[in-house]
């Protein structure tokens, strides 16, 4: 058997070492071909020397001799510039490109590696989130694979599997509620970020997490379904289950629904994404019923969490809505992270961010680029007045 | 499109009534090639009348004379006696027998069609419990599909498709724990068939509704699933869910674990049976989260429900094990039907006969029906006694 080549973007963060956790586990399946990462040279180095890529990029410059040094033993070729991932996705040898770059800077190398006809993992939803409907049309064309690692899309593209032939009738995104679930406004405008970074299920980065107390992750989830699964929005809902075992479902045309659950461990995911087709057989903790006796479901509450509510709106309005929205959140929970603003700030200026920035009805990759530059201008403006 | 030509055995049960819903629901897919009943003449007659087979067959030979005015002035050919069915079943144009006749009677019907090389959907769970071993090599020897009807395993069948390559870890068959959970023996001692016959969730036929309060429907449904999806006795749990909405699952070698839900309607799994692999679009009633807020789960209490712990110990041992559970459980679901025995006896007449009837490792089909009679008698002396 061949082994399927897998260039891994953003190796060295949750999502980074997670799937490398899963290469090691599957040695006789994958070969490591790529790793890239932001900043963490040191470990970016240590996992260079365990898996012997054939190159590695270190996106911030000033840590390009270090990599190279620690490297010069080897025949690892060593990039740096977040312009060199779009070159080494193109490599021969991939088969699978793992985009787990947070944020919008996942855009450019998802579609250089898509227009390279690779299949594509996708852990960055802002891929889709900000030019789902040019992303999903340019993979259709280069036919490639587009292999959901988000939890809550990879159960509902495992619940599709063999269904082919069945149109969707509707799905539901699961979403935990995050930390602050049942929470009223009053609660939240004096959260900390030391209380949005703890989430009730899933270990994961900074920025997801509080995206996740936020449900502007589910706002964002919400969008990036429609895309990767041909929606209108109206066939995409959201229920809160606090537990988080019941990733998503389906609901087909018969009335009938599938759903995928498990632990909470994106370790499976990940897996599946890679295996695909196949499952391959692991020793990951099983789900046991009597660990849960009981699965709750409830109505999320968009009056309080309004992020759900932006993001909705925005892939209603389509256009450059979604990649104006994604834009002004990345700023806002960085600066929510500094301490600029509070918690409930954030959906503030996001909506205002909205209002300033032109609606483009249909955009470029350009034109998204643009719109997603000039929401974060203002995005910053109104946050330091 | 050609339709599919189907023949039903049991079309005037709850089963049988349910599908000729489906039926007039998409008359350009379906074409009713025989209808059979035991004794319901006048309904029979008024099915043929609206569906014009090319024959029917009342198992009750008294009425055949009846049956046949009734249709005099029709091309509808009118059989009598239970060894019609073995006939009919393998008219030309039949490409599905939907088989939902109660109790071990259904058996030889399906060893007939199989050989006539006829997709089987299968309401009658007694054909595997009596037979499994035997029947499923035959599906397999004559490449005929096995479809199940039970809500069950057409849930697990669901959460199979697109996953032929993927061996399964393990199922879960949700149980509703029916009109008696939570209950102790000192209870059950005193329950009368008008408490057992109150489902809770399901409407179905007396004898399964019994099965249903008694757990032994449970323990047949083990016995089929094993046979059904070849697996081992310890690869088949049982977990009681009493809001009947998650209607079994699946988990595979990768821990991932999918599910099928819905709300309780035996309309979805007989139309996904007669429709596979495609579905096809309906206006039942779609399960809404709102109503269900909480999904709950338990271990079944098999000291207290000993048909599921006797049904799980027959499956174990083999042979003709289950063939006789299957038969001397028929007659004490009779006899308590009648008011002749309690309903804690069922499970002390069953456990005698199991000890009382021979041991066979390996039966013939004539075996099984040798095992099966033997069973009934010996089950009728007990509770004369």
């Amino acid at each position: 058997m061949k082994k399927k080549g897998i260039a891994i973007l953003g190796s060295t963060g949750s999502i980074g070492t997670q799937t490398l956790d899963v290469v090691r586990a599957f040695p006789s399946h994958f070969d490591v071909v790529v790793l890239t990462c932001a900043s963490n040279a040191t470990l970016l180095v240590a996992q260079a020397l365990e898996f012997l890529p054939q190159a590695v990029v270190i996106i911030n410059e000033d840590l390009l001799d270090f990599v190279r040094s620690k490297l010069s033993h080897t025949s690892i070729a060593v990039y740096a510039g977040i312009s060199a991932l779009e070159e080494v996705v193109q490599f021969e040898a991939i088969d699978v490109v793992l985009n787990a770059i947070v944020g919008a800077a996942g855009l450019r190398p998802t579609v250089k590696a898509i227009e390279s006809g690779k299949d594509i993992a996708l852990a960055n939803k802002e891929t889709l989130v900000v030019a789902g409907e040019l992303v999903m049309q340019l993979a259709s064309k280069h036919q490639v694979k587009m292999l959901p690692v988000d939890s809550e899309h990879s159960a509902i593209f495992q619940c599709l599997a063999g269904e082919e032939k069945n149109p969707i009738e509707k799905i539901y995104i699961t979403a935990s509620g995050g930390p602050f679930r049942g929470k009223d406004r009053s609660f939240l405008s004096s959260v900390k970020k030391e209380h949005a970074l703890k989430h009730p299920n899933w270990v994961m980065g900074a920025k997801i997490t509080i995206d996740s107390a936020s449900l502007m992750n589910k706002g964002l989830e919400v969008i990036e379904a429609k895309w990767l699964f041909d929606l209108e929005v109206d066939q995409v809902d959201v229920i809160v289950h606090p537990q988080s075992i019941v990733h998503s479902l389906v609901q087909f045309q018969d009335g009938s629904m599938k759903a995928q659950l498990g632990l909470p461990d994106m370790k499976l995911p990940i897996q599946y994404a890679l295996s695909y087709p196949n499952r391959l057989e692991n020793n990951f903790e099983r789900f046991n019923f009597l660990d849960y006796p009981e699965l709750t479901f409830e109505k999320p509450d968009m009056a309080t969490f309004r992020n759900l509510a932006l993001a909705y709106d925005s892939l209603r309005k389509g256009g450059n809505r979604a990649c104006v929205l994604n834009a002004a959140n990345e700023i806002v929970v960085d600066s929510f992270l500094n301490d600029k603003i509070s918690f409930l700030g954030m959906s503030d200026v996001i909506e205002a961010v909205l209002e300033k920035v032109n609606y483009l009805v249909r955009p470029s990759l350009d034109d998204y680029i643009e719109s997603d530059y000039e929401a974060r201008r203002i995005a910053r403006e109104i946050i330091i007045k």
